[in-house]
């Protein structure tokens, strides 16, 4: 039997990845940290790294407060994401 | 003592009532009901029914699968909804 690690939250789904992968890249761009963001966007700071992994299923409320934190509409996430 | 109405899911966030009546809008112009919608998506009747009235936080996959049921980018629904 071979053990595989449990991710909850539909990890891996191609929509996720980018979005997180958007996420990461305007954070980047911004010269913050993934911590700073977190916190700026009141969200948990694990619960942050899963969402740029695109490990978790982000609702469109944290969608919203990372966008805000970030100073982008919500569209131009998903936009740069290219979903 | 009044009694109000008691709703989870974080209702009446206008991000969340832009988003529903962008989808709103764009089935009915394709002329389909809330409920084919739903099944196309693949997503509970009722459940629609409340994500179409903002009085849901739905997660970013279940908005990828009303995009995908009413053939269009996700980003487009954020952009219609203007957030």
């Amino acid at each position: 039997m071979i053990l595989m690690p449990r991710v909850s939250g539909k990890s891996g789904d191609p929509v996720l990845i980018a979005l997180g992968d958007a996420i990461r890249r305007a954070r980047a761009d911004r010269e913050i940290s993934q911590e700073a963001l977190a916190d700026a966007a009141g969200i948990d700071r694990s619960h942050m790294g899963k969402i740029e992994r695109g490990e978790r299923n982000v609702t469109v409320l944290n969608v919203k407060r990372v966008a805000g934190a970030l100073n982008l509409p919500i569209a131009t996430l998903f936009e740069r994401a290219g979903v």
